[in-house]
């Protein structure tokens, strides 16, 4: 057997030393799934065996929902749905830190809104800059600088900024059951990517850390960039001006973009959700699944829907009911919500 | 040892049965490309060393040049890099197929600009009617139907149509050497994509089943589109606006968006791909790998370069000899072009 394959004494002798660290791939999936639960963190009942339900139609092979591997694609909400979005979206708190620490460097931001509400930390005044003052502040946070440079503030910015109410680095305080279930995807073959309403930029230099997300699975907001050659090297540089919000029905068209077929499966949080789900799960044949987080716990977390200012969950809700995607009740369903707890 | 890891004896025992079909991906990957040519199309050479030396470096664990899987992103250009773009880009070809197949349902075309002279088969009046004229006539062959509908419409035109040399589907003109090299990088834990100034949607259909290269890994020029739900069903309607064009500064921007990385290799034939070549490989440390496919066979394919009206190879070849990108002399480093030959 051995001289027909071309394989020497000794290789074969290093791979019977390496079978061990084989077994665990040569089982199939489902047996490995059985093996020990995949979703530790989360509580047994009807939102969890939907899940497992789901994963175990499209894996089984011969069976009438065998979905191929490389049509395994799952999209994933962030903010609210991978990790925590109040009192605010994260990004906001990035723009708002970013002004402070840029204040000097602008004098003139003293009296012009909507800085001064910012420095003043004059939420009232922010809020009555609307949209327009909101872009503003976009424009000059996030752009004028190249594409390596936002990147190297950003991961700056996340090391040492800190979430006021649990006083950690925003990426610890991502939902521990939805980790396990981005991994337990995975696991079964599924290719697992992000779309968020959130900058494409602000996401990816930590989403393949924190969530195994590569940053060519992540699909998000953009503002558009230059293509310069400085100095002998190319760069990319940011301009302020808005490229794409990937929200509602932004969704569907950033993953059409990006991926180029539907997801059998999307997870959200908000009515920003609300067509991605529908993308992913409705006028389609085979077994498809949506899964909607619903904030239900102010102990934890937090306990938000109808009327929050950010990830309002409303539409979404109702049309989960008509649609049969999963909704997920936070304080029932999930065992624990963050690692650290 | 089979207890502590909790592996029975019937798992143990398959598990052997399996043996020989895993010896290959036990032994290291340096040790199985030695194998057997990876490259069996390509003559010995320079062109063929510079590939393999590349990817020895960046797979050369403990090397200088390594590189960790995650970060081996090599892009390919598509028309004259992939498959053949002469006499005439392929999805011009399928632009004028299309307005001849639509032609019955707008009895106006025969007296309108530019589509008068698609009809007449008058190339001289095409070409006057300039970029407006080509514009008007991608606009109605590629949008107003869904994106579901424009997938079936290229799949059926690319099952029946010939090109008028070769009596050959398009899909059968893609150059051996070239897929010889997609598997190779991928045999290395690449993740190859491809960056075409082509339309997205017109590639992703057939990329999978050509070259192994899934829709989610294929960028190029878009249209924009409306997502709309009909009947109780998601859609996504092609509109006629241009989204992005994926050419010469676009093609890092497009790379920017869809991968967020820099890729490592990257592998052009035209102008339209400096940009693309200088953003993988300059001003970046580590190993990197640039390539531009040279059309140099008149006899088994075409021989074209710096006046060339399809895939001009002009200031791009200059800068081949400036930055060290490896050259491909189609003529003297292809043992054979086509699958086929």
């Amino acid at each position: 057997m051995s001289t027909s394959l071309g394989v020497n004494r000794r290789i074969l002798l290093s791979s019977l030393a390496l079978l061990p660290a084989l077994i665990g791939p040569l089982r199939p999936i489902s047996v490995q799934a059985q093996a020990r639960d995949p979703l530790p963190s989360w509580n047994e009942g009807a939102t969890k065996a939907s899940i497992l339900d789901f994963v175990a139609r499209v894996t089984t092979q011969g069976g009438p929902f065998f979905v191929p591997v490389d049509q395994r694609i799952a999209t994933f909400d962030n903010d609210g749905t991978l990790w925590v979005e109040q009192p605010m979206y994260v990004q906001l708190a990035f723009v708002l830190d970013r002004v402070k620490a840029m204040a000097p460097m602008h004098p003139e931001w003293k009296t012009k809104q909507p800085f001064a509400a910012v420095l003043d930390g004059d939420l009232k005044a922010l809020a009555a800059s609307g949209e327009k003052g909101l872009v503003e502040l976009v424009a000059v946070t996030h752009a004028g600088m190249t594409t390596a440079e936002f990147e190297k503030i950003v991961t700056d910015w996340l090391s040492t900024a800190r979430d006021h109410r649990f006083k950690r680095p925003h990426t610890e305080l991502v939902y521990q059951p939805m980790l396990e279930l981005l991994a337990y995807l995975r696991a079964n073959g599924f290719k697992t990517f992000i779309a968020s309403g959130g900058g494409i930029e602000f996401m990816r230099p930590w989403t393949e850390r924190i969530y195994g997300v590569p940053p060519e699975q992540v699909i998000g907001s953009s503002i558009k960039t230059r293509f310069e050659m400085k100095d002998g090297a190319p760069t990319l540089f940011r301009l302020p001006d808005i490229n794409f919000i990937d929200d509602k029905v932004g969704k569907p068209i950033g993953i059409n973009e990006h991926i180029g077929r539907r997801p059998i499966a999307a997870f959200g949080n908000s009515d920003g959700d609300l067509e991605m789900l529908q993308w992913a799960t409705l006028g389609a044949s085979g077994a498809r699944f949506g899964l909607i987080v619903h904030h239900t716990d102010a102990e934890r977390e937090y306990a938000y829907d109808r009327q929050s200012h950010f990830g309002k969950l409303d539409v979404a809700l109702d049309a989960a009911a008509v649609n049969r995607w999963t909704v997920v009740d936070m304080k029932k369903d999930w065992k624990r919500v963050f690692a650290f707890e």
